[in-house]
């Protein structure tokens, strides 16, 4: 798919880090499937991408990223090599956006529970652009039910682990999903749970993720207007972190403390979807994160 | 398109720069276009490069460059991204050979009245190996009628921009154009303009360029011979940089001055393409510089 | 093509070099091939590869190789850029597997007879992830005859060329090929003879190679078990090193020296194929190469 529009972010400014406060946003993803069936039913596949993107006004090529295998009989899924993350994969996470966040490149995802305190995207992951986490994973489906187990390691003189899990249950127009990662690395266990449903035009969602200690809850909603249009708001609110974790080395993230990234705290945004038909729309939005950074962000989205 | 030949140097010495005075020279391109359109008729697209190169025999692989958005309805477009670049665009400003220079890899391009004294490409141009530019461009056609607007900035703590605009219009068997970019680079401001027509069997072109002091004027003439045969002759001249710029800093192409590169005065070339059917052609070119490097090209070209 | 498994090394360790010894080895390949031909019946066409690898639970992602072009007309064909390489076409040289070796990623390749101490791979070859050499070479197929020549040259001071022929002749179930590499790095010069045939379900095959002093024979045979299966074993016996060539600097790969390879002597390998249909398989083989080295790998291979 491709995606481009302009990006309004306060955080910039020419005099200060070099870069205009409005910039062009962009992706370009070109994706490759590959697959095939054996005698007995069992599917074997690969995915493939490669992915252009421009960021505050630095444009950039692109290479094709790790590759990811599968194995499915039945329910039952085996994937391996750049593998998408029991975390990841949680219903419930990500906002009900084309962009899966606000705006037209997802505005630094402040809206995930997952992310606090400057420790974002320390999950495993499936990666667009480059190699993502070798490792292997489990998933099984029937009926409503979903199950995800994900492992990977890391080479080194001792074993540095990630292991998650997630189950996920849908009934009628509702959804519940837990997930949880242990990994060896500092500050990266954590639960994530999630309800979402709708009621009528109206879709809502409450999320929480205790984040190795850090808890941050949101609340989402988001409604259809006439037959193009949908808006989607929704706030969050992130826990301080703690005393003893700062001392044993941890970001700070407490509002008026020297150093802080000030992340603690309330985050919200505005998000405005327009279909323009032919798998185009128009998209944009305005957040506020809790360290005050202003992002506004308008483009097009179109798939192909 | 692929192309490959054998490309002869006079400037390559294995004595001097370790490189054999005759080596390959290929070109190997993949490109991915990709559009949709929107109820309303608005049509979205973009487009993505892979080329791998040989020129002095070093090899490469390929990345994707840098992508490619539009926006299109009626006659206007609008592009985003690695845009192509008003003065690039111009008609009458390459030549007429399927490698848009002579020989089989454009032998250095010195045919463009836009390249001089060592400043070469010095405008906004889409980047086939590259991130390119990375900026915003309208073109607007109606009947024999181009019009064409681009920009594009860099980061940094000052605004370095270059805007170009170009207007061409046909009439028959005749075209002329008139393009033109302010860059706050310092030498980029120039101006181009071209008159090119057939009469007959004959192609005529005359191009001028004032490149922020520098005139170079080229006159260009090529032949259909039979049905599959077509010879083309070229000739330039380029003025003296001035002593002013010279001393703010500038290259100097002035001849018999110590350390110039000795680009001012008169180039010309040869080039002869032989139609082979099915989308491939023989393609050979014989170029002099005005600095008196020689370059003697042959090979072929295909598209598929 | 895709394939995937799980490969044991003995050479890793976590505490010797920070890599389990058990380890995910994966390949994704993508090829693009592109052809025409004239109307008078000349082929021309390129070839790019993209490839990504994991290998010791190191994941990357791929960028295109150098290209490779070709002009066929009837029996001859003329490749340039990325070429194949005579020595690398030698029917006989490589394993009857998938995967041309031991297992699922070749296991080091060490069943052929042109690997030897540590100069391994030390002839002109098509790279799937690389530039390549960058070369010309001239093939001639006439009934069962096939002649290769290829050539490829550095740049630097003086020309550094590797120049390879190689003819091979098939009769009935029997083939026999001979090649050899004349080249300017030292310890390259090599030739390399082998006989392949098939009695029945057994498949047999002798290879032979002097690789500038160093002898090494290698016997292979395989045997299909039932409609699906197939089954490999081999066995090479390399020789010592001259003490003259590692007084000029060879490498040593002589049993029982201080600072040796161990290469000397005998590896062997068994590998057991199993088909699964739709161009699927599954792959297992272990080997042990004549420096102790053990591995075992089993994964899936499939096509598409």
């Amino acid at each position: 798919y491709g995606r481009f529009g302009l990006d309004y972010n306060d955080a910039n400014d020419r005099a200060v880090n070099g870069i205009s406060k409005t910039t062009i946003t962009s992706r370009l993803r070109l994706q490759f499937d590959m697959s095939t069936e054996t005698d007995s039913g069992v599917a074997f596949g690969a995915r493939f991408r490669a992915q252009a993107e421009s960021r505050d006004n630095t444009p950039g090529g692109a290479t094709f990223n790790g590759a990811r295998f599968f194995v499915g009989y039945q329910g039952i899924s085996v994937y391996v090599g750049n593998i998408i993350g029991a975390i990841e994969n949680t219903p419930g996470m990500y906002l009900e956006t084309r962009t899966a966040g606000t705006g037209i490149d997802g505005a630094g995802f402040v809206s995930l529970v997952s992310n606090v305190n400057g420790e974002y995207f320390n999950w495993d992951a499936y990666s667009s652009a480059g190699a993502g986490a070798n490792g292997v994973e489990v998933l099984y489906s029937t009926g409503g039910f979903t199950g995800h187990i994900s492992y990977s390691t890391d080479n080194g003189p001792t074993n540095v682990d990630r292991v998650a899990g997630m189950v996920s249950y849908k009934f009628g127009d509702w959804r519940v999903a837990v997930s949880a990662q242990s990994s060896d690395i500092a500050w990266e266990d954590k639960v994530v749970a999630s309800v979402s449903g709708n009621i009528g035009n109206f879709g809502v969602r409450l999320a929480y993720a205790d984040n190795d200690g850090i808890g941050k809850f949101g609340l989402y909603g988001n409604m259809d207007i006439g037959s193009a249009s949908n808006i989607l708001v929704w706030v969050t609110d992130e826990d301080a972190v703690s005393a003893a974790d700062v001392a044993n080395g941890r970001n700070d993230n407490r509002d008026g403390v020297a150093g802080s990234n000030n992340q603690e705290g309330t985050s919200y945004g505005i998000h405005y979807h327009y279909d323009l038909g032919g798998g185009a729309s128009f998209e944009t939005g305005y957040r506020k994160a809790s360290n005050d950074n202003d992002t506004f962000q308008a483009g097009v989205y179109f798939s192909f």
